[in-house]
């Protein structure tokens, strides 16, 4: 059968992501293509760089997209700042801290977790004893807002206790970024990386990455070169920022069009703006999802807005009714993952899928297809 | 200065990549962005996947686009095939051999070079002698068609002096697909990684790879995790043809709905035409550069027709014709790298770039310049 054009059904995505793209953004995508070392996309490297740095609230100079998804600015960030015999400290309460563990190892650290029950934020005291037991610790890892089970981890405190330790850390922002305050520089953070299609309201494809002097240094005094050829800070940085924009890999042009419409939307709304709708919704959401008799699976005070995880009542069939939001209604809500499989749904309000209007619509559909 | 939308200049893109993007492909990519999970998203990466093997001439079953630039594809293939110790073969004859080179090393391989002087094809006895000092040699690595230089190697002939010799094959096709024949099953490659932005005509952030059965057993014999996390084929082979599609990464959604239009348009002029198309306007490019009293730099029978490689001449502003040519006729070509810098100008013809309407354009404006 000859391959004929797609047509994407029209949905409203309400799962872990990717949220909801503002028309303005997908139309950005679908701007005229120029060469990745023209004058004119230096100018739009240089425009992405410092909205990010505004999204990030820090000046870190090196702040740039890496040219693919969330999972390889994941990535990037720990081959860069780890070496073979390195201690890192993972903090594991979700699939994404899990996952730092498993690059961390395959970067040939000494990985130590500091493992939290699922659905419950990072235990500051737990990373202390950690510390304690490891004091040549290089960097503490941790996830601001696990995506796999909604919940959001104090950063600051987590910053604090691990400079207390001399050790560097850095934050999975992933979910959080633009969702809710995110002081990479107040907080103390080293490097941070996020993705698009959260809290930007991106299509999925970028990792917006931050890294501020101490992860630097941390960098330049490496002694063997970092394992990923692609993912090398050392070479992208000379692309990114230096006096040459040295060629490093071919940068993906219209993904980062709609990354730099993504962040003049945000910035014209206002980070403090964007954070109190989230929060605000987050509110409503849970409002409509407790009337309708369901249970948050997170404890109140460790909730991130943006990410919902809510219990699945006894007796309903989970994926059953996704399956029926999907086909009725076209509404897109996010199983769990690992041991959260079947037992949580989790409802996404992301950037532009962050509205009142999302939180009819998912609390109407939910409501008809639980009494059904 | 606050963040305002970005308007691109419309240019005409005869660089190395990326190509022209046809309009098709542009509105593509501003789709209603669905989720990665989605069941109408499982039929476009199966679609995607069935373009990609026409394109690649094979029925490898393990064929399918890695989320990130070409550069991202190289490295997949590399660090997923070789494990530390290894013997690599890298046939080098310009920027892109000697990056294969690099990452082996990365890799942990034991890299041994065959150079060609660049803008010349590899020397297949030179491979020959390399292949009998290193008996246990597990990958030869080529590149196609070189980027850099305008050079295309016989791939069909560099297989066959592998396999003799029980080693594998990779093969670098990231200019020459859909630009020249690129017979990955009836050649005997087992392996091998492209771009979107050459003759794809796709703006540049996937990589399409292509795995043999060979290449699948090297795989699944591995001793030792793939160093990435983020490129490991076994993870991704459960994601893209799994019977689970199972979660690894989030897949950028609208690049790939630009891809699968790409290879719509591709197939719906064939293969044959479009290779048919390139070497034809190839031709009249050649005698236009001629008829200005231009030399190309490489030997006719040797050339690539995508991407011609013309000296410099003496007393000439390379820098300034460039630049001339985009400020007045929004032209972009390409300069050279390494130690052809300064010395060649390259000219693409790759895809939607390769038309007649674009040989005339190039002719007139470089007749200009060179005049001036």
């Amino acid at each position: 059968m000859p391959m004929t054009p797609f047509a994407p059904p029209t949905r409203v995505l309400m799962g872990p992501g990717p949220s909801d793209v503002h028309e303005r953004v997908r139309l950005a995508l679908a701007r005229d293509t120029i060469g990745h070392l023209d004058p004119e996309f230096i100018t739009l490297m240089d425009q992405i760089m410092g909205g990010l740095r505004e999204v990030f609230c820090t000046d870190y100079q090196l702040t740039m997209p890496i040219s693919a998804p969330g999972s390889a600015g994941q990535e990037a960030a720990i081959v860069n700042l780890l070496e073979p015999g390195d201690t890192f400290i993972a903090c594991v309460n979700g699939v994404f801290g899990g996952r730092m563990a498993v690059m961390a190892e395959r970067a040939g650290a000494k990985v130590v977790k500091v493992e939290q029950q699922w659905g419950r934020a990072i235990d500051v005291e737990a990373l202390r004893d950690a510390l304690k037991q490891n004091p040549t610790t290089k960097l503490v890892g941790f996830v601001h807002a696990e995506t796999s089970t909604g919940v959001l981890s104090d950063a600051q405190a987590i910053a604090a206790v691990a400079q207390e330790f001399g050790a560097l850390t850095l934050a999975d922002t992933v979910t959080s970024l633009g969702g809710v305050p995110v002081k990479i520089q107040e907080w103390g953070i080293d490097a941070a990386y996020s993705g698009t299609q959260k809290c930007l309201s991106c299509p999925p494809g970028l990792s917006p990455v931050t890294f501020g002097p101490r992860a630097r240094e941390a960098m330049d005094a490496r002694k063997i070169p970092v394992q990923s050829w692609f993912l090398d800070l050392s070479l992208l940085t000379g692309y990114w920022s230096g006096a040459k924009r040295a060629y490093h890999h071919t940068a993906p042009v219209n993904a980062l069009y709609g990354l730099h419409e993504s962040l003049v939307m945000l910035l014209e709304e206002g980070l403090e703006a964007a954070w109190k709708r989230h929060s605000d919704t987050h509110l409503k959401l849970v409002e409509g999802l407790e009337s309708l008799g369901l249970h948050m699976a997170v404890p109140a005070g460790e909730r991130t807005p943006q990410l919902n995880a809510v219990m699945v009542p006894d007796g309903v069939d989970e994926a059953g009714v996704r399956a029926q939001l999907l086909q009725r209604h076209n509404l897109e809500i996010g199983a769990g993952l690992g041991p959260m499989a079947g037992k949580i749904w989790r409802i996404g309000l992301m950037g532009q899928s962050c509205t009142q209007r999302h939180v009819d619509l998912c609390i109407g559909a939910l409501g008809e297809a639980l009494n059904a």
